[in-house]
Order: C-alpha cells, then structure tokens, then sequence
C-alpha cells in the first residue's frame, strides 16, 4: 500500500509505495534502442565545419578553434528553440500573451569519443572539464541582461529524448525566469520566512541523519533519493553547506563534484541496466531583482517509466519504489574508482 | 524560429515553431509495440471472477451482477495505488509531511469486445454508455466526504504509460486537491477577479472567432488545439456555454459530447498513424470549501515526443507544431460517421 508525501518545497504530494511488494530494479523495463549514428555523427572530432562554430572548449595543448584535438566543445545549437538577436517584444493576441523566442541555445560536446556515451564511464578529469564549460557558459551567457534563466541540463538515451547519440548536455538561456523554477524559488523563500532555515540545508541534515536514502558522499557533497520523488530511482546531488553559486565552485569542490556525479551515473547504471535518464541544474536566476540566495543542486531523473494520464492531470506522482529502497539498491552496487 | 506563449491560466510559457520549418504528422515517430494480451485478459467477458466484484455497470437485459453480457463495467483496481479503508491521518517526518493513502482506484472497462482497444473507434452510442459510467461513478465517489477530488482518465497505448491493453479507462477517487488542479482553480480565480468573466469562455469566444484552431464543433461543444499546448496535436473539449458540472449533463450534451470525442480522437488516429494518447477531465472539486464554479473540460495529449530534461527542469515546453497547423492536419481528415 502506498504513502501519501508532500514535498516541503513547491508542495507536491506523491504516493509512494512502501511495502514489500515495492519494485525492485529488475522489475522496470528499460526500453534499448540506441541508434549508432557514429558513421554520419557531426559531433565527432574532425566534422567541426559541420557545427555553427564554437563557442568555447577545453583543448590540448592550444590547437586552434574549430579545428580537432579538443577535450570538451560547446558550439550554438544548429537547429535552436531561441534566437539571439533581437530584444525581447511581449504583445498581446486577444487573451493570449507571447513574445518573440529571444534566448541561447547551445551544444556541450563532452567528449570527442563517440563511443563513449555515458558521463558514468568517463574519467573524473574529464567530467572535471564537461563542469568547467558548464561554469564558463553560465557566466558567459549571464553577461547578456536579456537572460533571466540559464539552465543545464543532459538527456541520455531515447527514452529520456536524446535525439543524438554522442555524448552532449545542453545549455539554454531563457528571458524569463521558469515556472518550476519560480515555484522552488518561491518555497524557499517561504521556508526561510517561516522557519529562518534553508530547505535544501534542512534535507541534508536531515538526510545525513536518517542516512537510509543517502547515495553516495564526499566531503562536499551529498547524492540521495530525495523523500518526495517524481521518478522511481531519482537521486538529488546536494552541495553539503549552503551555496547559491554552481559557477564559483573551487578547484577542490569542482573535483569532489565530478567525483559524485560519476558514481551516482555509475551506481544508476549498474543498478538498473544503463537506462536513459535526464539531469539538470537548479541554480538562481540572472540578471533580475529575485532572490539571489538559493542551496543549488541537480536533480537526476532515471527514465523507468511512463508519465501517464493521472500524472498529466493533477501533478501527483505514483512511486513504486520507494526512496529507501532505491537507495538500498543503489549504494549495493560495487564502486571503485 | 519559434514564438514565446503564455497561457492565461496558469503563467505556463511554451515555445512554439510558427515558421515554415514547423513539423507535419509524418515528422513523428509513432512508437508501435502493442502487445497482444487478447489471451491472458482479465477484463474480457467470461473473466468477471479474476476482477474484483463491479462496482457498476451497463449491462444487457438486466444480466446479473459479475456475470458476462455487459456493455461497461466498473471495477476496482487490483492494485491500487490508495486504500479505501481508514481515515486520512497525517503526520510529519522531519520537514516532511506524510498521510496513508487513503482513496479509491477504479477501473472503468470500456467494451467487452478486446479488439476494439480506441475510443475513436466505438460506436456513439458505445461512448455514451462509458460517459455515463463516468458520470455515475464520478456521483457514487462524491458522497465519501473524505474524498476531495475524482479524476478520470484514460490512457491509450504503450508510449501513454498503459499496460492493459483491453480498452479501459481509471477514476482515482483523492483525499486532497491536486497540484496542477488547484493551479488551474486559482488562474480561473485570479482572471474572473480582474476581468469578471471565464478563462475558458473567453477561450471558447476567441476560438470560434479565430477559426484556425479549430478541430470539431457541434451544437453544445468545441474542440480545439490550445494556443499554449504542451503536446504537439494537444487537443481540449469544452462545453460551448459555461458549465461546472460534467457530472449532470443533460442526455443531449452526453450525446454531444460523446461524438465530439469520437471525432476529436478519430482525427488525432487517422492524421498521426493511431499514436498513444491520454486525456483527462478537469472538474471542481467536491467535499471542500473551495471554488465550486469551474468550467469543466477534457484535455488530450497524443503522445508524439519526449519529455526531456528541459521540460522537467523548467516547465517550458518547445512545440514544434504550431497548433494552427496541427488543426489544419486534423480537420483534413475525412470525418463521416
């Protein structure tokens, strides 16, 4: 039988399932269907005249732009939802609102080896620089007033909407901050008020004390499955003391980042069968009068399942795993690297 | 290039392709992978004892109760995601809340014929009978005060989250109101506050006068794909004249509506190659003091993409369908029954 949970957040509330019949990895089908598309791939090293050129990268040994040997390269989106020129223009259609589609759209090429799709079997130097064009692209595209969001994220896999098959995340700079992002931003400034503490601090102490849904730790960060999940095997990486700023980390913390996020991927890998899955960061709005104070962190959610019917109508969300156990299956899984 | 809508609802901002680029139905990638269960099914007629005992029915000359001869059947779901029993008691753990899952979870089976698995598909008469049913239950689930919310939907095929492949849809009977229903009761609010009258028949005004989004119409209701959709070829039926009660529809609106969905739904199979697909009914709430003015509707979200990071991290949405042109695709469809 299933629990009823309300996040102290934005206020969702997920049945979660927390019997003995709960759903263990073997019971999820992961759907198989990469393409290889390494023949006609325009993101391998070499096709470079095939991308807009680039917008940054990490290179060795200073070879220049646009042309191979790079490590990590961020190229504008060949086919973007936004465009960047221009200014923004609201108007009105009758009761409708719209605006012209003003934003950055870019490609995060992490790797140059096509067959090396997974960020859970990279090398932690090189997941290392995949977070420092991360931090790069932010401030860059910060320095554009008509930004207000710049959000990362990563599909991988079909089943997570990952069109292409070599290893890439994206990066979008919005003109307006986002609804979910507005209502996490709103809870947290409603929990401050109410209780003069951070949410996200709050989940971590909490978290480190209960210690059954933690993934993985290291001196400066923590990986759990959050108590309100979305998603079966969802997992949250949290800077362990309060920090609004991903684009400032230090070296050590960039390290220990890296660090996390390879074996929280390697632990969902090797867990569940190297389903898709799609990640991104929650940072605090640019460029507008918001709150500027925020714990930032990513989110990870695994693609076991479908979002159906009941999902799309009220925003609740049925769990058939619950955190703990997830986490009990995934802190099972062999690391050692 | 893409144009940036907002609906007046709920604030959602979508990105939609308005330029010449946009996709046609021969764009998307129907996912095809419907299992035949024909054999082992447990809602078809003859298998009444593998299902718990109905909870209603349609059925033919007074045929008893459980036994085969019926046209619809209720009956609750074998494994339901809320308990009938108890009382709602919640609780906290930390800085989370929590409450047993009190509820109901009913399965509302369509047809006895195993091979008729669309609605768009069934004979009128048929999809009124279902109405009915979900009229009837929707009644029965309100008298239990602990109940705040009765959601029906439906979801048609793999890519839609259904593992059942015998046409069927589901009532969930909840103890609070959810999220995105409270989100649209609180638009519809905030808009009749400022401008004195319904969202949804300003909607209905606008549509009709546009014309271009425009999928079906008949005398008591519209179809229509919504200028801010979160689906390509997303498509909402609403009562032409402002209505809170599905529940209470006179049984010319039921015949109405039952060809309209019929229509809206053949439409959607013969443009897009029979995709996934699921709908809900958005009503008001029940047992609450809250609003009890709504203007109720049925939303219909073919399943053509993926929802990927950047939906799930923001709640934009890119649409790479204009809905002008997806209705134009729809309403080609030759229609005569």
């Amino acid at each position: 039988m299933s629990e009823l949970r309300r996040d102290p957040i934005i206020g969702r509330w997920v049945f979660v399932e927390t019997d003995e019949s709960s759903w263990h990895p073997q019971d999820y089908e992961v759907a198989k269907r990469h393409i290889n598309q390494a023949a006609v791939c325009q993101l391998c090293p070499g096709k470079e005249a095939q991308t807009p050129p680039e917008v940054a990268a990490v290179r060795n040994n200073g070879s220049p732009e646009n042309s191979p040997n790079w490590l990590v390269r961020v190229v504008p989106n060949k086919f973007p939802a936004l465009k960047i020129e221009g200014e923004l223009e609201k108007r009105g259609e009758g009761i409708y609102d719209l605006s012209n589609g003003i934003g950055a759209h870019e490609v995060l090429i992490e790797t140059p080896d096509h067959n090396l799709t997974n960020l859970a079997d990279f090398k932690v130097e090189d997941i290392v620089n995949v977070i420092k064009l991360y931090q790069n692209r932010s401030l860059g595209l910060a320095k554009d007033k008509r930004f207000k969001y710049i959000m990362i994220f990563k599909n991988y896999g079909e089943s997570a909407g990952a069109s292409v098959e070599h290893a890439h995340s994206q990066i979008i700079a919005l003109p307006m901050v986002p609804k979910y992002v507005l209502e996490a931003l709103e809870g947290y400034t409603n929990y401050y008020s109410f209780r003069g503490r951070c949410v996200y601090c709050d989940m971590v102490e909490q978290e480190g004390q209960q210690k059954e849904r933690i993934v993985a730790e290291n001196e400066s960060f923590i990986s759990f499955c959050p108590y309100v999940p979305r998603y079966p095997f969802e997992c949250w990486i949290l800077p362990k003391e309060h920090a609004s700023e991903f684009r400032l980390l230090s070296d050590d913390d960039t390290q220990y980042l890296a660090r996390i996020l390879k074996e929280t991927l390697y632990r969902i890998k090797a867990a569940l069968g190297d389903p898709s899955y799609n990640f991104y960061i929650h940072v605090a709005p640019v460029n507008c009068g918001g709150p500027k104070n925020y714990h930032w962190h990513i989110e990870i959610l695994p693609q076991l399942t479908r979002v159906a019917g009941f999902e799309w109508g009220t925003g609740f969300y049925i769990i058939k795993t619950s955190p703990a156990v997830a986490a009990s299956h995934l802190r099972k899984v062999d690391f050692n690297f």
